[in-house]
């Protein structure tokens, strides 16, 4: 008799529930006997809220559904384990819940931060000589895991900003001379770039792309910015401009965070203000007298499934079942990631990272030399790393007009 | 030798181009030897931008990639044509180019304003003994035109809406009682609730939908909408609320222009509104000291064709189809409109509304007997009004991972 459980941690994703997916399947085909689902993460577990998944995925139509369920469908947290020595209260609870169900391995599908769970879990049962074992599977929009490739979940996202700021292109054309309108759009990623950079990917025959990019990889000068943007202008009346939420000047500034300087000038005294589209925007209209239009894409971009990249969601189930077959096999303290071997075609293979401490808590950025600072844009490079990750469409399960998900019955 | 010309006006939608393939298909079916399509609308015709749509679409295949592009292929514009014995001038312009390039018939696709054109352009044509025969074709994601059961353009929006709102509610629902957190989306419609109360459409048994609507119809209090907050936080964590930026105080003041009494002004002279869901999370937060995050869908929830539905894409071809019969059998001064015969099973019939004057510039909006007001909801009766109206999909055409439009080369 040999159980699993698992628990999904940090900001949800378009296909962190095809990694769910994956691990209940591989779990079951290795041999677990029992998979338990913790709910809400960690904080769940040591609250010993634990659902048997047997009532929900035996039905193989249902785990096609989970397949297409954006979100943690376990639910999630933002839990610190801390530091064994100062919390070994918490760590002993952990195992103590872990023993009461009789629970030999645990999967947590995270980023930066539940691999960092994985790391103190892992080492404390093998300095206090506990029994379970403890495997990590990447998950987050950001990209911005090391030793992977890439992560899951950042290909549905790319898949949905391409997408939507091909849209928002278009909407914004309509006026041409009519209207000059300049469209800020603010996506996510705090310090690392890549998320704003799959904006590029809209331009193709049928678009005429972004015509700039603002990666949080490179200082941000905001004179220069406006010189840039009138520029722009001068060559076409309507202009969308990706920019990276996570956008710091020179001096380290964020320029979300300006809102408290005086350098905006709310004239009615109401200086707090939302992101930073919204500050350039605000800043574009004072300085060049144009039209403009804030988008912040906000949620949308890490949660819609109904635009799931095929090539994300099969990439995720895979890092989920690869995880359940290693916990298996007893090892711990490891993470399933992704090797690239080729681009064309496209081709990656499944791999064990061993040393889990290097990748906890470590960021990964966009590297310099695929930027292309003098154009605002990426380079070839990057469109190349990026193409393969939006390809192919997940057909949805549509009820009523709309896409159907899995529901907790909690 | 029989001539017509289309063009697109105002806001656009996920399907107004539906409508134009429509136009270019009845046009030639019904016997017109040549169909020219205007560039941003009355603008772009009196400067003479006119093209030739066969140059276009006389491939099926790129009218079938002319319905999948949003936002309007034409280009739009917001024009007025003013009243004519004090712009002759303009009118004659008109006419001028009318019948240089030898045109019987001109299809107009808009709201409101553009059916104000379509009844001025008919008025003074019959005044003054001209050839050319005027008809509207309807659009609008707000849904307010009176007369027609409803707009095309609204149903996708709808579908945009209620999609995306079940993918938020299920993205905030993932930290549960670890993290209250209060979303308010911002959804668009000045005057009228439609597009508000389509939220409704997001619960069914899969999702438990929005938590509250707030609707343009109904007077906002803004101590009521705290305290009812506040009780929705004591029965669960995560609250979605919808709102419209058309929501007015009793004093009949926008809540967006309460945050900065210097509006801008559109050449309509419409306020142009922005942010209250922003002024609203900003109250809440600071009343209830809960966690915020405002959410405005903008520009997305008018050009997502990749989530247009197929009842809407097929009813606005109809009505561009039916525009251009009725064109070819001289008719002037009228509207395509839709009558609903039966909600189950969903019937439509379309039909000709022969009084224009009584379409232009009057603004349909949601029956108060069809609000829930006590409950913050709305009623049975809208939600089956809305229903049939988000039914199908559209297949998408994709390349490398991206839906693909058709691109107008000027």
């Amino acid at each position: 008799m040999k159980s699993l459980i698992v628990g999904q941690s940090g900001g949800p994703t378009s296909v962190i529930n095809g990694s769910l997916a994956g691990v209940y399947y591989g779990a079951k085909k290795s041999g677990f006997d029992k998979v338990y689902g913790m709910l809400n993460g960690i904080e769940g577990l040591l609250e010993d809220r634990i659902i048997d998944l047997d009532e929900y995925f035996l039905d193989a139509n249902q785990l096609e559904l989970l397949k297409r369920t954006p979100s943690s469908f376990l639910g999630s947290c933002r839990f610190k384990l801390g530091n064994f020595q100062e919390n070994e209260e918490v760590y002993e609870k952990v195992f103590h819940i872990l023993d009461k169900h009789q629970i030999d391995s645990m999967i947590y599908i995270g980023g930066n931060d539940s691999m960092d769970t994985v790391e103190s879990l892992s080492d404390y049962a093998e300095l206090k000589k506990k029994k379970q074992n403890f495997i990590g599977v990447p998950k987050t929009i950001d990209n911005d895991l090391p030793i992977t490739d890439h992560c899951p979940g950042f290909g549905s996202a790319c898949k949905y900003i391409a997408t939507t700021l091909r849209e928002v292109i278009r909407d914004n054309n309509c006026y041409g001379s009519t209207k000059p309108t300049v469209v800020v759009v603010e996506i996510m990623g705090r310090h690392a770039g890549w998320l704003t950079a799959s904006s590029a990917l809209a331009k193709d025959e049928s678009s005429d792309g972004v015509d700039a990019i603002y990666l949080p990889e490179i200082p941000f000068n905001i004179d220069t910015f406006v010189k840039e943007t009138e520029a722009l202008l001068k060559k076409k009346p309507s202009i969308v401009i990706a920019v990276s939420e996570g956008i710091k000047t020179e001096n380290n500034q964020f320029i979300c965070e300006l809102k408290d300087s005086n350098l905006i000038v709310d004239s009615f005294g109401h200086k707090e203000l939302a992101g930073c589209a919204e500050i350039l925007c605000k800043i574009l209209k004072e300085k060049l007298g144009v039209k403009t239009r804030a988008i912040t894409l906000s949620t949308l971009q890490r949660s819609a499934a109904h635009l799931a990249s095929k090539t994300d969601l099969e990439e995720a189930f895979q890092c989920g079942k690869k995880g359940a077959e290693l916990a298996y096999r007893g090892k711990t303290g490891k993470m399933i990631y992704m090797e690239r071997i080729s681009n064309k075609p496209y081709k990656i293979r499944y791999k064990v990272f061993d040393d889990i401490h290097k990748i906890a808590n470590i960021e990964k950025k966009i590297p310099l030399e695929w930027i292309d600072v003098d154009h605002n844009s990426v380079k070839t490079e990057l469109i190349d790393y990026l193409k393969p990750l939006i390809q192919g469409e997940v057909k949805q399960i549509y009820k009523n007009g709309l896409p159907q998900h899995i529901y907790l019955n909690k």
